[in-house]
């Protein structure tokens, strides 16, 4: 029994080996004590055999002792290392969706805005295209619109959307016209000649912007724009995804 | 040879330290053994030098797995709080990531609708501005339009783009006109004066909105306003990003 | 004294309970080494009572210390088991914000194009409705629209927001019209009748697409459209969100 036993304990991890040695080498301390207590046995032979063959002494003890306590250290070793690799790309999931939720904040750009704030204005004519000065804002998340000089600055790259509504000068039936002009360039115009009444144009476009490319209105020459306290010649934009 | 190890071990992590100890006691238990074989050598007094000075005996060796054990102890403590650290980081960060999803599923509030479904309808005039209603719904995520109020609701805080296209009634070249209205306030106007047949204009604009706030379309006093099944007149709204 | 520290150690955790039979061992050690050295006291028959009573042996002492290699490998073990559950919801989280990311790509879809890159093009009239093919592109982000065909293709399901500018032709005061259409279906009409010169029409829509929908503009039978290089006539579209 004891020397399958043996056998046995080989095959199994550090951990229970010593637990099962620490085991066989109470019942072998009894049973030293018991023969040495002066009882006599008829397997006396045996039972020394036994001690002989896989009692475990103090000293295979102690080296068991150390293999578990090298191979525990091995596996802490071995999840500290598993840890810090958890944390670096738990770090790095945190960076990525601190970004995206700043990208996000970056990304609320959004501008709306009328020519006048009050009284009925005609503008026009000019010789030459002539920057609109939209007043009179209806919001302006980012503030990259400025209502003094009229001119859109892209804040983040990306493609941004933006809409013109131009009405016309109706009492005297003139031609409207404005134009989206992105930094020195025509983008395109809302225009209509002059047979109508206060009609009321529109155009729009999307551009790709880089930071600080500038977005603005022009009144086409020779044309008149009108707005009044109702406000119908309005200019808005806003960012729809950065690139 | 001996005393310089022991200096060694002194210097060496507590488990090094406890697998050397393991190995010298190994060899000085071999030692011992071979001396109480009855071997007599010429270096016996040296050999008893060697064993008082630096062989380790087995409390010591206690003593030094119970510090190795102390040690893993603390590391182990040391790597269970770590580990804690960082569950509480992800779930500050599984939960952060389930806000932006709810945020982003929120976020999608869209309608669009012409004024009506079928039939050719002429509106107006009235001495008052009244209420829009959109009766043909093209789209409505998040049914935040209601289609038999021709009101939309703000469900969450943030930037809305509104878009109102206007056709006005051809046949008599009468005048048309409806305005965007945020609550109790109007925002702008799409006008056309009346000596243009059934043409249509356009408003729009970027509104700040609380949630709870409404935004409707309102029939300009004295003007007429036509759709037909072809549709229009039409209505659109949708969130830019939420505040 | 040394009862009563039994009894305490016997509450303590095994990793404790070892240190103080350790230290418990050291002091008996040093005792029966007192002793032994011939030093009478008269307290002898209490210390041999201390030495029975409580003095732990080499083997209680392996077998705490089994105990306590036990205790850490469970917790360990169990740390390890913790482990593995954080990297699976670490995994998780990174796949689902992958996904968020590729969404986010994806989800930037915007075309813009106006009808001629160059030159003044009076197009119509037709007796049925015709797609327009809008050649100049002022963005196309994702590729969706095709500048040869005039058609938008939705790449992902969700809600796409359009809008048409339409100019007509001025010079006959020709009536002008131009219809957004998904797939078979006529979505609604930018149109104006034709008594005034040069007029601009808009309209748009959301449109919830799925993937392959199509999205294309007709001229509206028997009606004419113009464009020029200063880009009256567009046709603009964009994901707001998907679904």
């Amino acid at each position: 029994m004891c020397v399958s036993m043996c056998v046995f304990i080989m095959k199994t991890p550090a951990a229970v080996r010593l637990l099962l040695s620490l085991l066989m080498l109470w019942s072998g301390v009894l049973l030293v004590a018991a023969e040495s207590g002066g009882v006599q046995h008829e397997d006396a032979a045996a039972a020394t055999y036994s001690q002989q063959t896989c009692k475990p002494d103090i000293y295979s003890m102690l080296m068991e002792v150390s293999a578990v306590l090298a191979e525990q250290r091995a596996e802490l070793r071995d999840t500290k290392a598993q840890l810090e690799a958890m944390e670096s790309r738990l770090r790095a999931s945190e960076q990525s969706a601190q970004e995206l939720r700043e990208a996000a904040e970056r990304g609320k750009v959004s501008f709306s805005a009328s020519l006048v704030a009050s009284g009925d204005v005609t503008a026009g004519p000019y010789n030459t295209a002539t920057t609109l000065v939209f007043k009179h804002v209806f919001t302006n998340t980012g503030s990259a619109y400025n209502p003094n000089t009229g001119i859109f600055t892209a804040p983040v790259r990306g493609v941004y959307h933006f809409t013109i509504h131009v009405f016309g000068d109706g009492h005297q039936s003139r031609p409207t016209g404005a134009s989206l002009n992105k930094n020195g360039d025509h983008v395109d115009i809302a225009h209509s000649a002059g047979n109508s009444k206060h009609v009321a144009v529109s155009n729009g476009a999307s551009l790709l912007l880089e930071v600080g490319d500038v977005v603005f209105v022009k009144l086409w020459p020779n044309t008149w724009v009108r707005d009044t306290g109702s406000h119908h010649t309005t200019f808005s934009g806003h960012l729809l995804f950065t690139m």
